[in-house]
């Protein structure tokens, strides 16, 4: 079973249930934009179906919706913010706006965050910096499900890494991506369907390739990008192993095993190194390096070239970072988003708890 | 036939033949130490084995022995880089100099380089941040030999990235990696040796999977880093496409499939769009985020509990990147750099050509 909703019915339903956490109004719809950016672009592991997760967090009091988010140490160019364990939904966007002022004063901003939570896609806070002639950057540590190269422990989690880079006349470079083979949200999806997964994406408890999507919950775990290492699975890891170190080793956050979990019900690891989940964003000016028209104009160029490029039989084109995401997000404001049964019950869950109307 | 070398007999003879093409006693020491360092490290392919193409470009009037490389625009924390068509062995540490010197000033520094050539190895230039308690960021493009998802014609080269980050009593953190699934260094030891490749590191001229090593000289291509679209190819691609905006399309150098190619005897490609090869630093000071001891004792810990993960069956730990190259250097540092006799054979012609002396 699946419903269509329209982007407009949940963003007012969505708005109101972090209201009723306690939100403040400028809160409530900075966080329901970028939740929701994830259904509008098709990551839809990372939008409204984690709405009731971001609710049981706060329930266990590890949300704090009214935070006061603020820098504990700067410089011209960089940044640490103290989240004050708001929803990352809030404080993500919070912390770009600074990288972002500080590029337009120095040319580039760097800000490493501490104590936060979840903060949706990657993608929607590296965005920020596109309206503002800036290359924007975006990536977040989590709990760990990924297995570096010859460990049978999860040590990482997807850490993924958004750069948003503007163009001209063409739509901008977003890249967007898990630093795992596979986003956990498509393997969530193959687990839906009984499914098995391509050889590469997962391993099981001993460290020996899988096909099964369930294998996770059997002690096993997702594989870096690369898969083995015959392939590179040790670049994959090192990726993933840079974004937990600028994300919660240059702030104070937690980092590898001893990241706080998502799932509300699962228990804190003991011994924890740091305050909450860690991000670190970017800006950089594009005419702090050279005029932002020349710079578009020779985007055009690249992205152009790229999406000409002869390709293999059966292909159309070469994509360009983020172009499926653009076409789904036009797709999806015009005629709506389907929501699995799933995840309707979700909301309906929480249309009762907060009395908060979904149609 | 195979013949070892001292690190201190290569360099002598090294420094000699770039002070005999017209390098400045200066500029022939650190292009030098960053060539060899890849011998060191053990990346065999862009150390000494390089160097009689770096004559054949110097021939060809494509390397200017004596570049006034020079900052062609700047903002506190930003520079571009014109690089004189320097070597990129002497052009790249000045400009990550200069990243280190504005991350001194305002936290952190970041250099877009045009007008340069190969530059050895990325993670050489990035960890001259060590030494200044930064992170150290390197990348660079080149002339194509990937192919990004769907295509059949190579627009990207293997653009590496090298990241370097400082411990406190561990080693430091060192990624640097190709964007590819593997790098063209690795292909080039298949085809000497005449085997195959795994499955997932090139492509046939029509996109065919193909694990014929030679494939590259019939029309085919690297893959990117995942190997495939079901693996997360447009992930490996990505990165190469944000390594080759980063280094060419901020600085003004060439990108793409309009990148000069390091053989002196290709012909360039037609209708460049800018000035050379392009490059891209970074440079962020630890305690420009929170005090250095607190950071070195936490990338400390993070080190400690990775390399003390639990392994697969037969591997005995978790490698920290940058350890085995680590431990190579210290073996090679102590007892001689083996050489193939092809690269022999080279060295024994540029004795000829500038009658310097190799022992």
């Amino acid at each position: 079973m699946e419903k269509k909703f329209t982007y407009g019915q949940l963003f007012a339903f969505t708005q109101s249930v972090f209201l009723q956490i306690g939100c403040n109004a400028t809160d409530a719809a900075i966080a329901t934009k970028a939740l929701l950016s994830a259904d509008l672009r098709g990551i839809d592991s990372h939008g409204v179906a984690r709405l009731s997760g971001y609710v049981r967090l706060w329930e266990a009091k590890r949300v704090n919706a009214k935070p006061a988010i603020k820098i504990v140490h700067e410089t011209p160019s960089t940044a640490v913010v103290d989240g004050d364990a708001g929803l990352g939904l809030v404080v993500a966007p919070a912390a770009m706006q600074i990288a972002i002022d500080k590029a337009k004063n120095v040319g580039t901003g760097w800000v490493s965050v501490k104590n936060s939570n979840h903060f949706g896609i990657a993608g929607h806070h590296a965005m920020m910096a596109l309206d503002n002639e800036m290359i924007g950057i975006a990536m977040t540590n989590a709990s760990p499900l990924l297995a570096p190269t010859f460990s049978i422990e999860s040590l990482l989690r997807t850490n993924p890494i958004a750069v948003a880079i503007p163009a001209g006349n063409e739509p901008a470079f977003v890249a967007d991506f898990a630093t795992t083979t596979a986003a956990n949200g498509k393997l969530e999806m193959l687990q839906r369907k009984n499914s098995d997964t391509p050889a590469g994406w997962v391993q099981d408890k001993n460290g020996n390739t899988s096909t099964n999507a369930h294998e996770l919950k059997n002690g096993g775990a997702l594989l870096p990008l690369g898969g083995d290492a015959a392939h590179g699975s040790h670049k994959g890891y090192a990726l993933g192993a840079i974004v937990d170190i600028f994300s919660a080793i240059l702030s104070g956050a937690n980092y590898g095993p001893w990241v706080p979990p998502f799932p509300a019900y699962v228990p804190m690891p003991e011994n924890m190194p740091g305050e909450g989940i860690g991000h670190f964003f970017g800006a950089m000016r594009i005419d702090a390096f050279r005029p932002a028209d020349d710079f578009k104009q020779h985007m055009d160029k690249w992205i152009q070239r790229f999406k000409s490029a002869k390709t293999v039989e059966g292909e159309q084109s070469v994509l360009i970072p983020g172009e499926p995401e653009r076409i789904m997000e036009a797709e999806r404001k015009k005629n709506g988003i389907q929501l699995l049964q799933p995840v309707i019950n979700d909301l309906i869950e929480l249309e009762k708890k907060f009395s908060v109307e979904l149609i």
